[in-house]
């Protein structure tokens, strides 16, 4: 076998910057979501399904735009519907499964939770970068999102 | 109160790219490292100890390496202890708490591990960017870990 192509000296720093900055981010974000009662993770999924038709989405759908197995979905989900910020509906046109349905409170909580989450997305992220970096962020992380998802 | 300052569909974008490719990513690698019995986590403690004077850190010093809590990584370094790639060591000049220290199996494992990792890192990452976005990387992320550290 080849000898491993090590990371360069740059590449090591961009890996590591990278890594450091999302963690310590997504930390913070968990920190001042805590105060409103969410994780970041609750936060996800509440944006998500207040976007989706009807507030809801299959449970399959909602895993793959939230990047989480299906388990670990299903956990959560039934975290948050102890606290009243969604529901389960069984789909009666087909056996596909199960959807997740924001309810009036989750509603309420996403629009509630949201101005101060965005604040902190700005504070600790967006407004740190110029608008050159803005651009470069999506260029550079779309085809690593493509390439993962395998297209 | 002010109108909340939504992101722009430019600074949504990037928020998006950034969040799914760490995701993704991060999901991949861990599941690579899967087939060698280690989880993402444990790699990066693992790198850590083996890059660290006598292959040991103060417990509070690794969990700011890693970014995360005291209380999780004591949970992550018990499972560690139990497969035999870190032991736990008091600290006898001080009070200041306890070590975690690298074993042979651990340094073993590591050395073994690197290589397949570092081709993971490579393909779904670093092998994606030009060397001008390898430098964009650091200089976009670099100045966010600042911010959180409060420096």
């Amino acid at each position: 076998m080849a000898d491993p192509r090590w990371l360069t000296a740059d590449e090591q720093r961009a890996w590591r910057a990278h890594l450091t900055a999302h963690r310590l981010l997504t930390h913070r974000l968990d920190r001042e979501l805590q105060e409103h009662g969410l994780s970041f993770n609750d936060y996800e999924i509440l944006v998500n399904l207040s976007e989706s038709p009807d507030h809801r989405m299959r449970m399959s759908d909602l895993a793959d735009a939230t990047v989480q197995s299906r388990s670990r979905l299903s956990h959560q989900i039934s975290r948050m519907e102890q606290a009243g910020l969604v529901t389960r509906e069984l789909c009666e046109d087909d056996r596909r499964g199960t959807f997740a349905v924001l309810t009036p409170l989750g509603y309420h909580t996403i629009e509630r939770v949201a101005p101060d989450h965005v604040a902190g997305v700005r504070a600790h992220f967006i407004d740190l970068l110029n608008p050159d970096q803005i651009r470069e962020v999506e260029e550079i992380y779309t085809p690593v999102v493509a390439h993962l998802q395998g297209r």
